[in-house]
């Protein structure tokens, strides 16, 4: 089998088959498949695509590139969400302990910020002495304990995707259905979920712009899922506003315990509601949506989410005491506030340009990029 | 600049200022830019294509990556011809000597055979002794001394082109009209000729299959040409069959010395006399075709044309006495005679089948290749 061959079958709009599909991922992993190949593949995939089967196959070899983990001495199912990617989206840091609160493991492998998204493991190292690198046994053993833990992916994990995504940043590939969806699911799968559920987040301030690209990508994403044995559900949403009222990793903090808290603005509580509600109905917790509405609206009333949460930033070696002082967080040295100039309505918060703002101020995953910074958006009532 | 947001400007259908073409060429000639990302350009650039503008860009920036020769202190026209291609395409072993013949220079970088197709290097190398790896300084005395140099692409000339063509070669982007033109013309360009003959093929045995294909490659050179100062005329010719009735290195040898003894098959002949003309004219040596023509007859006719074929395999270290003697040449050690079973008329040679039976017989430019071997076509008259 030659590399140039393949690249050419794919280049003409050819259907690669499973033997070539692996050819490729095993020599990307192993290092043996020059990236100049690699790349050429790449390109020539995003011009043709790859139909479902092909997607598959290119996943399903990707999960094969690391370890599958075994989370079968872990009682009860095992469930996860994943968002591809918003401004304000701080809905992981809610969702894991409030679904564990409910009694469903949350085995939540998330990711950094990306372009002018935000990233789950920015928001919470910005509390002090929070790890997300915890190695596989540590991450099990929280799970077993906590209910949840929430963690970076592992060098285990998938690493032929690793490989390509670097590779896909600098090559002008990023924004291609199959190879997202083979790069999303190559981690899930490999997590050893039972369940998962997806937020496709479509908009101005989302990677997929329009809701018809959300929705390929949707449908691929089940499709995937359901291949491997995972139970997986995907809900589209629309990204054009950021989410809730605060932009910033440990701004944000901050608005998740407020929602923990029975708190928060309602656009932020309704998605997380839902979501969760999702979880718990695809591991099997509950028997209907008002069911899991239920049980979601006691956990938080209880206090017991809010207590998951506190518990999960123990065991991860973060400072507990955040979740009653917000002093404990990082904030932002400097502070300035753009006042309206009328009274009116916000008619429009542009998700995308607040995003790409936040990134500028410091709040991405740049080199030197800096926690305390972000924005926060007070309206008069 | 970013070489990924140059790549995604051509992914997504963008033109390339001459700033990031050059960033491009020069990132590839120092070895700056990664070959990934040349990679994933030259699959953009596949797929988007690049207007006449850009491909004269291109060109330019890859003639300025070595150096440009300056034959002004040899007198006269210099005059190159060059085909994309072939199967038993010779025709440079008649037309050098025959149009230096005439009195116009001919200094005649070459390639080696590429695909199904021959070479001419490869061909002149079954004469025993003849070097192809002139110097510079070696081929301009050649060319005062002989009238004409038949010699290799030197490491001063276009090195963007020599590492772009492996690139493009392992990463299945042959096949892509501007980078085609960029490449054969960047070497001519630098080559310091003053007019310039194109033999565009078109056929079964040719790398442009569709006379449309042809047509704009053609049109692409002769711009590329304008633009550079180099009086360039193209010409498209058939290729279903093979040019002649000889392939393999050492048997092509042997059908260019029939032609300039005035003998050889006719369609050869007609080729070979319709590019010389063309170059007498681009040269300003002849006023019109029928002009061109009868200095070309009186060179054959007059053996002027042989012996200038000799001196310059004297010049160039072969051995001469192949011109009288062709035993001198290899020979295969084995042949088989293919003899029609039943009378009857031959209508079709498939000449893209018999360039890779070639090849399998040992006469491409693969590793370990054999000069001797090869294939001729008798016919009982």
């Amino acid at each position: 089998m030659r590399a140039v061959d393949i690249i050419q079958k794919k280049r003409d709009g050819g259907v690669l088959s499973h033997e070539e599909l692996r050819y490729f991922v095993k020599g990307v992993a192993s290092g043996t498949l020059p990236d100049y190949q690699a790349a050429a593949l790449l390109m020539a995939v995003y011009f043709r695509g790859m139909n479902r089967e092909e997607t598959v196959t290119l996943t399903t070899e990707m999960v094969d590139s690391g370890v599958r983990l075994d989370l079968s001495d872990i009682p009860g199912s095992k469930v996860d969400k994943h968002s591809t990617g918003g401004v304000g989206d701080k809905t992981s840091l809610v969702i894991a302990p409030l679904v564990a609160a409910c009694g469903v493991r949350v085995p939540m492998m998330s990711g950094r910020g990306l372009g002018h998204t935000g990233g789950t493991l920015d928001k919470l190292e910005s509390i002090p002495g929070f790890r997300t690198n915890l190695s596989i046994p540590e991450m099990k053993s929280a799970l077993s304990a906590v209910g949840c833990a929430l963690i970076g992916q592992t060098s285990e994990v998938a690493p032929a995707d690793k490989k390509l995504y670097a590779l896909r940043d600098v090559t002008g590939t990023i924004e291609c259905i199959p190879l997202i969806s083979a790069s999303i699911m190559s981690k899930k799968i490999a997590e050893g979920v039972d369940g998962l559920v997806l937020d496709v987040k479509t908009g101005r301030g989302a990677f997929m712009k329009t809701v018809e690209n959300a929705r390929t990508l949707a449908e691929t994403l089940v499709a995937i899922g359901k291949s491997s044995g995972v139970h997986t559900q995907a809900v589209i949403t629309a990204q054009d506003c950021p989410l809730g009222r605060a932009i910033g990793n440990a701004n944000e903090v901050i608005e998740c315990l407020e929602v923990l808290k029975g708190r928060g603005p309602i656009d932020l509580i309704e998605l997380c509601l839902d979501l969760s509600e999702r979880m718990l109905l695809v591991a099997g917790a509950a028997g209907s949506r008002p069911e899991a509405r239920a049980m979601c609206g006691k956990a938080i009333a209880s206090g017991a989410a809010l207590e998951k949460f506190r518990a999960v930033v123990e065991r991860q070696g973060g400072d507990p005491r955040v979740v009653d002082d917000y002093g404990r967080l990082p904030l932002a040295p400097h502070q300035h506030a753009v006042k309206a100039p009328s009274a009116g309505f916000i008619t429009l918060l542009d998700a995308g340009l607040l995003g790409r703002a936040s990134v500028a101020l410091g709040g991405g995953r740049d080199k030197g990029s800096w926690p305390r910074s972000g924005m926060r958006c007070s309206l008069a009532t």
